[in-house]
């Protein structure tokens, strides 16, 4: 299946939390993570998310350096790279930062359950690409935004998101920051959510780089091919 | 206050998890890792374990190299380093395989609301210290077992005391090995459950080392001291 290589980013305390149980957020790096992923944002088409991150933390998921915005340009690109909800029933809120913030096309996966008067306000102000019919089906929507020239896919969560990639094996590479502290709580969020694999059924990865970074360490791991 | 130096040591998936969201272990780590693991019992003067994982795993508990058994030997302490279990009503089988297996002292440590018959029949098999009213108290725990000679204290989960060691200050190093796998699942265990702390309370430590072993890598973190 032709689609783009996809890869998650996401920042999890030393015991495998990514907020707290109150899913209030933490701040798990610092500034030298923040520019590892500011740059990792500029060197991609698109920059993905559920809409629970929306609703929960409304980023704008714009690049912040400048240097890296120009660079953008010079070689041709919008400043930001092409913002992607994954949004079912198109709750994306009309006042979210992301129709603030950045210029560039923002385009809206919902699912045919969609109620269609939310469907046509956000039309306004995106592009709706319509997949699945109670949920996104991720597998038709990432061989749409490959069709659309997204060739670099970048993934920044929520766990229920990256678990519906990595579940139809639709990331090649997992970046997980690991941070100085321990947040603790049964059923705190973590990065990969969702139902879960079974014993016999895990996905396997690959350790592809080690670095130490902040008072952390980032962890780079690639899929490995059946 | 005087207690043992206890560290922790935990296996947890990439993506934060200790088994699959049904409790059916995963096999996180390797051979080298299982060395490791070997290794650090050997070195201490006691493995303390809670309930939970008695229940559901029945270790031993034992150190499984010859070679290490010797060298114990050779030092004059026990095969086996001490074996405690954080069992506040009680409940651990009296045909639990640390009954059957190694040999050397073995403490379990219960509240004063464990039935008395339970108590008991488990004091034919052990040493009870009871310490606490409905739970163990883990303060308590520590300064008695420091008392008993007790200096170097590993603590192999599971992931509820965990928590309560960590959030009463008891810790000083945690090992946590992270395995090449996502395992995913809303609230599947992690390496440390219980209430969790709040935004502003977060247990901050220090990343001491790191080292690529089998297909993961394994970190050590030392407690800030405040």
């Amino acid at each position: 299946m032709q689609r783009p290589f996809t890869f998650i980013n996401c920042a999890m305390s030393l015991d495998g939390k990514i907020s707290t149980k109150q899913r209030h957020q933490v701040k798990i790096s610092g500034h030298d993570d923040f520019m590892r992923m500011d740059s990792l944002r500029s060197g991609s088409d698109a920059i993905m998310v559920g809409i629970g991150t929306v609703l929960a933390d409304d980023p704008s998921l714009t690049v912040k350096s400048k240097i890296l915005r120009d660079e953008r340009v010079e070689k041709g690109f919008e400043e930001t790279p092409v913002r992607i909800i994954v949004d079912s029933l198109a709750r994306t809120p009309l006042t979210s930062d992301i129709f603030k913030k950045g210029q560039g096309q923002i385009i809206i996966a919902t699912s045919r359950s969609a109620p269609s008067f939310r469907v046509q306000a956000l039309q306004e102000k995106a592009t709706i690409i319509t997949a699945g019919e109670k949920k996104v089906d991720l597998q038709k929507l990432a061989l749409k935004l490959h069709d659309m020239g997204i060739k670099r896919l970048m993934v920044e969560g929520g766990a229920t998101l990256n678990w519906g990639l990595i579940s139809k094996d639709l990331v090649d590479e997992i970046y997980t920051f690991i941070g100085n502290m321990v947040i603790g709580g049964t059923g705190a969020p973590t990065p990969v959510d969702g139902a879960g694999f079974n014993q016999d059924e895990l996905k396997s990865f690959r350790l592809e780089s080690a670095e130490i970074m902040d008072a952390g360490i980032v962890l780079r791991w690639s899929a490995e091919r059946k």
